[in-house]
């Protein structure tokens, strides 16, 4: 029997053109079908941001003459997942992958990205969903080295499907293909920034600020995120978005309200 | 002995002189001392976005001529959180306190919301904090009938504090103060928006979209935080942001990867 070749969505939030993004088409044309639908610019630390009030354009574009579908996206991260699944494509895709993203999104980092979040909606229409990342900011960051373990956590997600409300967030180290020592399965570093604002004055007189600031982690665990990829592992965190912190449920009900 | 009246940072996504903000305000003023820290515009549905490709600028104000310190603050939400903390706060805050929102943040819309991404900000500063939300978009809603609930769950969490890495998103149905029936501990609902796009045409001929959507719930849980606004209920939901789904960790370990 003929098995029908996957249908993938593609996505990120560095925009359609980064680096990052047109090595995971490239994975992913050897995979199965691909239609891309990014964000026409960078969108980085969007969040789960959603654009209702203002106007959404979406252009087909063809950027490297392939046999993939693209379309970039006036909108966030989020809106071109929706865009893509209520408009752009005419069947729910297999899978959505997202990135790679250029830097981080291990531990708290996942709440901020747009990247994670292009993903987490993606679950949240029932589709099988990961982000990808790499820990070099670097627009000539080496993202080809990752690429056979990209194609294999692809696979297995088609293959296996995902538990319900569950998507992946793969965070790979920066290191060569024969250094990168394999994937741990890992819960989110209870780690954090401690911003700085370096505070500045326009030529106008007017004092303006720009965020900065130092990654800490003082989570020690051997199963984070953190800990597998300072050993040498790409990291996968299962992510959720049941936010309800079910074990507070008993302690607030013990409130006098 | 002399207890210190607690400080209470007060946020929002709607902008700083939303009436629900206002009010806000006005209960807090009664528990302690109040700092603004708000949009200068709206930013709904900003998520957990923050500004790092862009400026941030700050202007101290003051809308009511009372007492209260206001900065209005060009970044989203989160940013309005870190400035509070690492640049305008003297010291952390007994309590933030983000809204109250124009409309719900029940269920899945607590992933878009910006007024609890500011709550959740603060939580990973180790603030305390609560997002409140009204059930009616209207600019003129009635946001004086939950005041004494508000002033209870927020003088409940100064005295008791939170549960480490939980925030709590609180819920208000739409009614007068004598037909609330009180204050549920929830769970969130596993509901979620099924979006349609709005096509049109400009007037230079190029299509455009507006982001609509359906809220569809069909999660009959009676624990859930829909179940106990539709029953006339305040819902609060403790919030987390450690998104590790930690009970699929173990199918991922039986991957082939």
């Amino acid at each position: 029997m003929h098995k029908k070749r996957p249908l993938i969505l593609v996505t990120n939030d560095d925009g359609i053109s980064a680096p990052g993004i047109r090595m995971l088409i490239a994975i992913m044309k050897e995979i199965g079908d691909v239609i891309v639908v990014a964000p026409d610019k960078p969108q980085s630390a969007t969040g789960h941001a959603i654009t209702i009030n203002n106007t959404l354009y979406i252009n087909k574009i063809n950027i490297d003459d392939d046999v993939q579908q693209e379309y970039s996206c006036s909108g966030t991260p989020v809106d071109c997942v929706k865009l893509a699944v209520h408009e752009i494509l005419k069947r729910k895709p297999d899978i959505c992958v997202s990135g790679i993203n250029h830097g981080s999104n291990s531990s708290i980092n996942v709440i901020y990205s747009g990247t994670m979040s292009a993903a987490v909606e993606a679950g949240i229409e029932g589709i099988p969903a990961i982000g990808f990342s790499l820990l070099d900011y670097s627009w000539e960051a080496d993202f080809k080295s990752a690429s056979k373990y990209i194609r294999k956590i692809t696979l297995e997600a088609i293959k296996n499907g995902l538990p319900k409300g569950v998507v992946l967030n793969v965070n790979i180290p920066k290191l060569k293909e024969n250094e990168i020592k394999g994937i741990k399965v890992c819960r989110q570093a209870n780690a954090q920034w401690i911003e700085t604002f370096d505070k500045r004055t326009n030529p106008q007189g007017r004092d303006y600020y720009w965020l900065t600031g130092e990654f800490v982690n003082e989570d020690k665990g051997e199963d984070t995120d953190e800990a597998a990829l300072e050993n040498g592992y790409i990291s996968i965190v299962p992510v959720q978005f049941d936010l309800t912190a079910h074990h507070a449920i008993k302690d607030i009900n013990n409130w006098e309200i």
